[in-house]
């Protein structure tokens, strides 16, 4: 790391790039552990084991459609000038083992999704048949060998890959694996994460101010999006930027937690504070002083033993941008969750303005979207990084590059929407 | 609705969009009640009232930078060639009221958040000063009036919009509530849905099925979709689908939920049920009988007095596609969320495949996308509908829509990722 430090022995900036690489190589093999669940309640964690179907699903063959189950063979070529026919010798029930047997030259009534009877091996559908009367009818289409049924494994055959650890459980996920049986699942734990606002002029949310001093909005901010990334928030008690205050509480925060969050002033001096505390509780301690990033650019990132520790800016614009870009993919590895390999859904919209950047830096742009007749169009939400009214105020953001100086009124821009 | 009966007087198939406003047309209005949460609780709810800012954010000027505290004047024409020098006055601290004013020829100390002083209508940042002694400073820049200050209001002022009803409360959101001092905040209802399984082969996931029964798959995936789209699952028992045990489960479910849904076999006999159920609880009763979609044809839909009932079809499939495009619509008129105005986020890939369809109707095709060079490519996942392991394949989902035939290998699409 000593290159990213200056003259001053002050660690210099990553790019966004190299300060996720400090991380990922930081939390790589950190997975927490795993636990056992009902099925039901499942639902957004994080599968810990591979599961292979113990089942064929369906377990048995099957009617898609409503009509007669046949063999196929006494089908053969019929059609509306040269239709066959068939002797009604039964009728399946929903819920029953089908009783007897299809023999050549017969049919069994059958619903959709109802067991296919010994003999039979297709379905004729109800519109493809006259009824001639109750005991026969006239099939006017012909239907191949398996026609109109689903076989036994066709969904997924027993021994079948069915979902790959790390995979998040989605709906779909659940009502496969319910179709499969499982009654509960291994799945990992969700990250319990720190909250700590510190500094003297933060009061709690809920109270009035005196001057000078300033509302909470990180602790209730950040808690939602380790929500919306699928940890568990504790916000702790706000505390003091004094440091014989400041570190016990940090210290007791990351024996609690398996991610700590702090965010304080964004002075030089609570920077230095902060760097200074997470020193102290490594090693392996401080690893990322600050990165080329605006809004955010103040970050700090160690490790206490196994416990990543992020010191956000005291700015909530610029906290909530670090928590995306660097917060949630340290929580996904913690939680070992997959599918980085998918991309982020976006909508492309039309900038309204010319934008300066500097280049070697990453600036995250908030914009709002407005639909236009060309197409939906992008309007910056320009503000200072303090104001938490402008991120409240967008749809969505943008990325302009390193390597870019801004970007001209009229660019095709991809919008990626804050859920 | 006569001009979308058949001959038989079955209800003819509606188009997407029409079925969509059939059930708009009948939840417009039908908003739930509001309570009363705490700020912390609020996370991904739906704000009841409009919220105008009760206070200026900040209160105060506060500097937004490390450096001094000045009058503008005093800095006008200051550069590295030509400087000014102020005598250092004083120093502000975070959270305490500054001490004394900054007068002509004079300057504060001041940290990032600090509160501006009186006299003081800038602050020259750190960088741009130089330290002469313990008691001045030299200038390099001059700063215009309000420089590095953010001004009381900036970020909102008393009276402005903060947040309109029906917005979900994201988590910066609740940041700028936060900020603003709101302990609570009044919010909708969560919907309430009830969870229907019907059917005589239908067993509970954890429970073996006999010959002939298959085991539930519908209730926990939808229950998963449910909270998805931010509302409350009851999942009710398992009942038999003949009508004297059915009908009466219904009316339990409709009286005891905001709406319901039920999902039963796929047979006629089963949807007929289905329609004479919802017609016996109306008026309004059956309103959809049918739309052309694939997977999702034999949707029903209805009202029993305020109630909605959706009757899916029995396969998991078709039903949660029927969910996505009809029971979370009616989920958000009941939930009074805003942002239908905002564009659903896609990423655009190349058909790997030709796909057939039919004229007239509006296919939901599910498929997993793979990077390559070219960019992201979409391979559809063929099955069954009734196959839960197709829909657990997909990274998402497109659309043909009612206009097309098909399309052609290589043919542009969007998709839309599931979450």
């Amino acid at each position: 790391m000593n290159s990213t430090r200056d003259m001053l022995g002050r660690g210099g900036l990553l790019s966004v790039r190299q300060a996720v690489e400090v991380i990922t190589a930081q939390l790589a093999g950190r997975t927490l552990a795993s636990e056992s669940l009902p099925l039901a309640e499942a639902f957004e964690r994080i599968l810990a084991t591979r599961l292979l179907s113990p089942v064929n699903l369906p377990a048995e063959s099957r009617s898609t459609m409503d009509g007669f189950a046949v063999r196929a063979t006494d089908t053969f070529g019929a059609s509306q000038g040269s239709p066959c026919y068939l002797t009604i010798s039964g009728e399946v029930r929903m819920g029953e083992a089908p009783q007897g047997e299809v023999a050549p030259g017969n049919c069994h009534k059958i619903p959709t999704g109802g067991l296919l009877p010994t003999g039979a091996d297709a379905v004729v559908m109800l519109e493809d048949t006259v009824e001639v009367d109750a005991t026969m009818i006239e099939i006017v289409k012909g239907v191949p060998v398996w026609g109109n049924v689903i076989r036994p494994g066709e969904d997924i055959a027993a021994g079948a890959l069915a979902l790959d650890a790390g995979s998040t459980l989605r709906p779909q996920d659940i009502g496969l694996l319910a179709g499969l049986g499982m009654a509960s699942v291994e799945v990992y734990r969700q990250v319990r994460v720190g909250i700590l606002s510190t500094g003297d002029e933060i009061v709690p949310h809920h109270e009035t101010p005196r001057p000078g001093q300033i509302r909470d909005i990180n602790s209730l901010a950040l808690a939602g999006q380790v929500r919306q990334a699928g940890g568990i928030p504790h916000i702790l008690p706000i505390v003091s930027d004094r440091e014989e205050i400041f570190l016990p509480a940090l210290r007791e925060a990351v024996a609690a937690n398996d991610l700590v969050l702090f965010s304080g002033g964004s002075s030089v001096g609570a920077r230095d504070l902060g760097e200074r505390a997470i020193a102290t509780l490594g090693p392996p301690g401080i690893l990322v002083h600050g990165v080329a990033l605006k809004p955010g650019k103040p970050i700090i990132f160690g490790m206490s033993g196994p416990t990543p520790i992020f010191g956000l800016p005291g700015h909530p614009v610029s906290a909530m941008v670090c928590f995306d870009l660097f917060v949630r993919p340290a929580m996904a590895l913690l939680a070992g969750r997959r599918g980085d390999d998918l991309p982020l859904p976006h909508v492309t919209a039309t900038l309204r303005r010319n934008l300066n950047s500097a280049a070697g830096r990453r600036d995250i742009v908030r914009v709002r979207l407005e639909q236009s007749d060309q197409g939906w169009v992008a309007e910056p939400v320009l503000g200072k990084s303090g104001a938490i009214s402008t991120l409240s105020r967008a749809h969505g953001w943008f990325v302009i590059n390193e390597s870019s100086q801004g970007l001209t009124e009229n660019s095709l821009i991809e919008v990626f929407l804050y859920s």
